[in-house]
């Protein structure tokens, strides 16, 4: 037997939560987004749709979702859904995201175009850039499609000729559509955050699993070591939010024009001593599965992991009303105890990882709670998908289902992964 | 009048120097390169002449003489020379390089070919790779036509996608084929050079007057930082050699298999106190024209300028025997007092930079010095190019006029520099 005597966990109710995941996947969640996203007049996805799953008559077409349908849809196929479907649906997608958002003078995406590809915005922003790499790469290993992998090398290849910091390491996230730097402050063009740094290492791990060649392993171990090394706290290990050019943490401040513009404005930035369960959490498992598909050692990466999780554990989870709050203090409770939907999709990753590399009965306890939490609050069952956002007591507040920002990637993700580490841990348990 | 009256320099000596160069390059120097460097069999470049300027009949093509060769060509046509056979010699080894040394599969260009062109050694080396970018970008600037720009564009950005130190900035510089890196130690693979980052701004540079791009401006405004703020002495402020990743100032050793390996193999790493003349004097005229093209303000850069021209000046100039001498410590006389003909041509255009921007007589006397030196010691007027090495009395010490690593770019740039030099100097003696 494994060492998991001590986790002390029902396989009983292991299998009840795959038996209620499952079937939720293939016949509600995955239905939803292959029935109503795909655009059949003009290609490419719609994402607007309200709490009944009703398009809201928004059409605009925002990089981010696109881009995230096709990692959905691809990633679905190579999870063995959707009998076809689902890569069709791709096919799609990248065949409206190359025609109408790749910038063939100076490479890159463009940022917002309306329903029919015409150019909105033609900023390229580097969040985004990094989902065309992570997209296109699932794309071309669910597809083993030349196009998929060719417009992969061309996103990997445009950040790094146009969006390193050769001076002193990591990434400018924000430039105008010529590669030139927005300004700083509330542009951003200044600043380097974790939130990009993490979703190039997310993205860059399927590009190396794609390629195997050696500048994708080297990019990738080196961002890996940019998070590790310079993004964390020194003192509690968890992320810090934003930094100047040589990594010095600033309170992290809201940037216009991008994901996150749908929360309301601050009067004042956020204090250093603060940090995001959500992030943390998906940090570690995206970590995790970066270290996997190099090869490499997990065993010096434990210590940070445990750091991360044992603070979302102990300050991020709601034992009350189940989920996990926004954030808050790394020493102390939560300050936003608002629920969003893609904090408790990264959870339930990251808790169910934490089982598995640990096997500590505390953060399935955690898995429990979220899981529970999501599936009676969070879920949309009627339509499928989840709500936007929700009260710490689970009352809908922002009921959309979709829109500029919100898509299918966060949690059919995090169904699939939730699905994968529930197998294994069924296995591990009857070792 | 311009403040030049503490100049005190003579108009007719400098009427003179022109008189001496100017036909010199063109019925001597440029004409000993177009009758004997272009192989006229495969294409490319002959580069191994001996004393008399005869082929030694060692054939092998590296890199650097093929690529130094188009740039050579390229320039000389820019400054009005050859009457388009300049530009037909560029051009015939631009066919040659693309057809035989650039690698289609990984980007970037092998090291080592045969006489046809067949691979002798594929490493990718950053010394190489950046010559790649200038030579191009220089011959794209020469003829206006679009394969020199593709070529220069895929050379840059293969060094941005492969090379870069996203981690803490700057490059690597040995490299396999698939840009692996090499080991460290006598491979390099571990090390920063002063070399290659002054080179990567020298290629930049024309990379930016080409494209005007943001991409290339920023990089080029990042290398130069590098260079400034953490590759000189902090104490004298003249070049270090050779850091670690983080720049910490490392005891420089010879590397294996480059351009430097003619030279003896030293018993141990050469002291932290201990600098190279010429490559500094390099580095301040580049430095300047690298501020000229962007357009930027020179002041801020003068005080750095004008501490390694006096360094220079003061310990590396022989005034006994005449020339510049390859190295010594920061503060004491020169160790190394033979006189290598790249330093006597970099040192020209330096000094006289010198001469343009601060107005100090004492920088033309080193210049007057280096010059007769050339002139008198370092040129074989019979046949047009200069010797190698000379001992510290002007004795010929290796006598051959070309070979893997010693072609035309040194000198004739720097006669061609000179004279542009010396025409602005007349007209400033003349305002």
């Amino acid at each position: 037997m494994a060492n998991t005597s001590s986790l002390n966990i029902d396989p009983k109710r292991v299998q009840e939560m795959i038996d209620l995941f499952d079937p939720y996947l293939k016949n509600k969640l995955l239905p939803f987004w292959l029935e109503n996203s795909i655009d059949r007049e003009y290609g490419g996805f719609l994402s607007y749709f309200d709490r009944n799953g009703k398009p809201t008559g928004k059409t605009d077409k925002t990089l981010i979702c696109q881009l995230r349908m096709i990692f959905t849809m691809a990633s679905a196929h190579r999870a063995g859904l959707g009998e076809g479907k689902c890569l069709q649906a791709a096919k799609q997608g990248v065949e409206f995201v190359i025609e109408h958002f790749w910038d063939k003078e100076f490479g890159g995406w463009y940022w917002i175009t309306d329903r029919a590809g015409k150019i909105l915005d033609d900023s390229k922003i580097m969040y985004g850039q990094s989902f065309g790499v992570y997209s296109m790469a699932e794309y071309a290993l669910a597809s083993g499609e030349a196009l998929g992998r060719e417009y992969a090398e061309k996103s990997f290849d445009s950040i790094q000729r146009s969006a390193t910091d050769t001076y002193a390491g990591g990434y400018w996230e924000m430039f105008h559509r010529d590669w030139s730097r927005k300004p700083g402050g509330v542009y951003g063009g200044d600043r380097k955050t974790l939130d990009v740094h993490m979703h190039l290492m997310e993205a860059f791990t399927t590009m190396f699993e794609l390629t195997g060649m050696p500048t994708h392993r080297r990019k990738l171990e080196e961002i890996i070591r940019i998070l590790v090394e310079k993004m964390l706290d020194p003192k509690f290990g968890t992320g810090l939010a934003q930094f100047d050019q040589n990594f010095k943490p600033l309170r992290a401040i809201i940037f216009q024009n991008v994901w996150g513009s749908d929360r309301p404005p601050e009067e004042e930035a956020r204090p250093l001593n603060n940090t995001n369960y959500g992030h943390n959490i998906e940090m570690c498992w995206l970590l995790k599965h970066a270290i996997d598909t190099l090869g490499a050692d997990l065993e010096p990466y434990k210590p940070i992991i445990k750091k991360m999780v044992d603070q979302a554990y102990e300050w991020g989870v709601d034992w009350e009303y189940g989920g996990i709050y926004v954030e808050g203090p790394n020493d102390g409770p939560a300050t936003q105890t608002l629920k969003e939907f893609w904090q408790q999709a990264e959870a339930l990753t990251g808790f169910l990882d934490a089982v598995l590399i640990f096997k500590d009965k505390r953060y399935w306890d955690a898995f429990e709670n979220i899981f529970n939490f999501v599936w009676n609050k969070n879920i949309n069952h009627e339509v499928g998908e989840w709500y936007a956002l929700l009260e710490q007591d689970g009352t809908v507040k922002w009921d959309y289902l979709g829109h500029e920002w919100k898509i299918s990637y966060h949690t059919v993700r995090a169904v699939i992964q939730t699905l994968k580490r529930l197998r294994e841990l069924q296995k591990m348990l009857s070792e």
